[in-house]
């Protein structure tokens, strides 16, 4: 199960990308707003993985919370799978606890789930499934 | 410049190593000491990355502090890259802070060294060079 995507959260994305640019190259296109989870977003080549940088567009939002709580940095951690829906129905059939019951639109046309932290030890963990 | 893996900081591999592995499959043999960063590590493939669980040895050591701050979660993210030292030092010459000058031996005879979390707006950063 690859590693699709690891998650950075980050106050503005105008700074954290030439950041980042500067270790892994230019980012894939402009950033892009995913209504679905308040953020607007930008990706970076990791070899077969990128960084996701994620800046909150509502401040109510998942990332916006964290950023209030903990500051920048490292969000979530996202994996390939083919069928996000039956991931997140085994993970319940386990007994863990999951964020989304069903997949949702993500970035770029995929559809995305999360599991709750708690089923990952503290980990935010999201599945994605590409169309 | 891809993912070598992504280290979660967790309380006892012997309760992460299962809940990882039902999601990754089993861990690539036991438990590695790493003295010189504190910490018993495992490994887990996810494509072509690595999830690293660490377990601090050393309640001062980084993983130790990090747990007694903010709990279990995503601790650090390594990229491969050919030369440690030399990463490092482009990161100075940037004016950015590292946490070592030199890369020093990790797991699994690796040599790693690690930017200063201010260099990538938070994110604790490693390098990894295989022998």
């Amino acid at each position: 199960m690859k590693v699709d995507h690891i998650g950075v959260a980050v106050r503005r994305l105008s700074e954290a990308v030439p950041r980042w640019a500067a270790l892994l190259g230019p980012a894939h296109g402009p950033p892009e707003t995913v209504p679905s989870q308040g953020v607007r977003v930008a990706f970076l080549e990791a070899g077969d993985s990128e960084v996701e940088l994620l800046e909150p567009t509502d401040a109510g939002s998942s990332v916006g919370r964290f950023l209030e709580h903990r500051g920048e940095g490292l969000h979530h951690v996202a994996f390939e799978v083919e069928n996000v829906n039956r991931t997140l129905a085994d993970l319940v059939a386990r007994g863990e606890k999951v964020v989304d019951r069903m997949g949702r639109p993500g970035a770029r046309g995929r559809i995305v789930g999360f599991a709750h932290p708690s089923a990952f030890g503290g980990v935010l963990v999201e599945f994605v499934e590409r169309p």
